[in-house]
């Protein structure tokens, strides 16, 4: 039983959307000890009703007040909602876990993966009358950082090369459900609808959707090159990413190469990564057996395989590996609610 | 009018299959001259009736013997039907262009784009009295060097890291069809018919089905390695590649990173793929619009993106670029089809 009295108080922020549901979901799996929850959405969601542990809840508006009392919130709203109430809550006490980009680079904001860098919010804990900001990393980072770390630890990344293959679900239960209907649209013969990304996704893959800036490459490709500078705490690691959109609906794929400082043979790797928290190897050559996004589908963990040694480079200096995670659960609401769970 | 008495006479082989179709396809839309054409394939397809050129032709069986009096032969069957009947007509005085890996990486074979390495081929012309086998590169190879060839002219590349994107027309006909099945099968709750790939195409992806090497990679990607080197005859560049099958349906994309031996700024790189022949450049960061598999579908060029300073290299000794091409027609059919124009 996670519902609990001398448990923290809880508040989740977007919890009608994809990630904002995963939340609920993840929170209960987990039997996430809570005295209490508030479900919290723009005014256009409030008085929805949504069910969590074995109760119907109903949606509230998201106000300044909402976090009086509150221990800890999950937000998943958007930058801008993350903006606005983020900090404002942790005046009030609260620590927030955020899932949006607001806070991740900014100075102070722990940005955690809590696998790989737990260290980054050592001191914040519920119940020392303190609230905080921390930061949730982009999904492609998570996902990519769980498996690469590892090696990273015992051989040091100098340079990463990362190609990704991301999923509907990174843009929203929106695009998920647009996905859906332009496939069938397309199918029939008809013209895809297209209000999300204003251009054919069924059967077609493009660029990542993100601002490009003004070195060329697009926002979501400088949260990997930026974020895993942060969280390696290593200023000095090379990051390069192409970030593409494909046509799967909620996990992410990516093909990454790495150059390494020290050298690193194919069958140590895989000893490190069988031995690596939250990430599983399927790397079966025989049957060409290898990571899939539907494998890695509503789980927890993240899987990795063609795992060899980079014929591009002399010596065991360099490894390809290829990379899946379901970007709603690792890559956002798991990873949050193991965050809240180093609060406790 | 591309039927002339004096013409050479042309066979084509696989007639049946989504590369033989395209062959006649690109032979007509390109008025390539032909005093006759034989429509060959397997027995369990001969008797089958083709349109070309305005008339109906009657499909017939490869044997021995279908090469007589053929000037030039295009095959896509598969490599086993190249390396039976490949040498065959090439003895028999046929100039053979091969779409199979079967003698691409023999010596004296040439490997050719003809935008790449015309001179592979110097010599070899329909009227000499002698047969040939030329080698049709891989469809990866050829979309990828399209666009980086002209670079590597400039700032002679050192090392290229590739990911693919490849659609379903890679493995034939069927799986065009499967992936269709699929995706039917999954929007209706239904278990996906998995009869070409053995696993779910549709909303998912999986490293491509090639047979693995003892190195770890699939025979895809050390195509991509060992045909670069080949027809850039460059024995020193070094390549890695990751080959991934994505639910498209017949246009390859690929993300590439570039590492020069001398410094190329993107602006030169962008001006340098501008004239590029076969090549034509989607770049418009401010709409985000890049190349996509859609925009190529059905088209002769390869089409070039994401054109951008690499931020994981000092200075301008790196690019990243993204390049889609038509995998059936410049990945096979048209290469094809150039190669033979240059027979005549």
């Amino acid at each position: 039983m996670s519902l609990q009295e001398s448990a923290p108080s809880l508040a989740v922020v977007g919890v009608t959307g994809a990630v904002g549901q995963e939340f609920l979901s993840v929170l209960s799996d987990r039997d996430f000890p809570y005295s209490s929850v508030k479900m919290l959405a723009s005014k256009r969601s409030a008085g929805k009703r949504v069910a969590f542990d074995g109760r119907e809840y109903t949606v509230e508006e998201l106000t300044a007040e909402s976090f009086d009392g509150v221990d800890i919130a999950l937000f998943s709203a958007g930058g801008s909602i993350s903006k606005e109430f983020g900090p404002l809550a942790a005046e009030k006490g609260t620590i927030v876990v955020d899932n949006s980009s607001a806070f991740r680079m900014v100075d102070g904001v722990p940005l955690v993966i809590p696998e790989v860098n737990p260290e980054a919010m050592k001191g914040i804990k519920v119940g020392m009358g303190k609230g905080a900001l921390i930061a949730n990393p982009n999904c492609s980072t998570i996902i990519c950082l769980m498996a690469v770390t590892p090696l990273h630890h015992h051989a040091k990344v100098k340079r990463m090369v990362v190609s990704t293959y991301q999923a509907a679900s990174g843009a929203g239960a929106a695009a998920m459900e647009e996905l859906i209907q332009q496939t069938r649209e397309v199918l029939e013969g008809k013209p895809p609808t297209c209000n999300i990304f204003g251009q054919q996704y069924a059967f077609n893959l493009f660029s990542h959707n993100a601002p490009i800036l003004d070195n060329g490459y697009n926002e979501e490709e400088m949260k990997l090159v930026k974020e895993t500078r942060k969280i390696w705490n290593d200023t000095e690691v090379k990051v390069t990413a192409t970030c593409i959109r494909v046509p799967v609906m909620r996990a992410h794929a990516e093909s990454v190469n790495l150059q390494f400082e020290n050298p690193l043979d194919e069958n140590t790797a895989r000893e490190i990564l069988k031995k690596a928290p939250g990430v599983y190897i399927i790397d079966d050559r025989a049957s060409n057996t290898f990571p899939t996004p539907l494998d890695v589908s509503n789980k927890d963990d993240v899987a990795v395989g063609r795992i060899r040694r980079d014929v591009s480079q002399d010596g065991n200096f360099g490894l390809d590996i290829f990379v899946c995670g379901d970007q709603i659960r690792k890559g956002a609401a798991l990873n949050a609610v193991q965050i809240a769970e180093m609060l406790l």
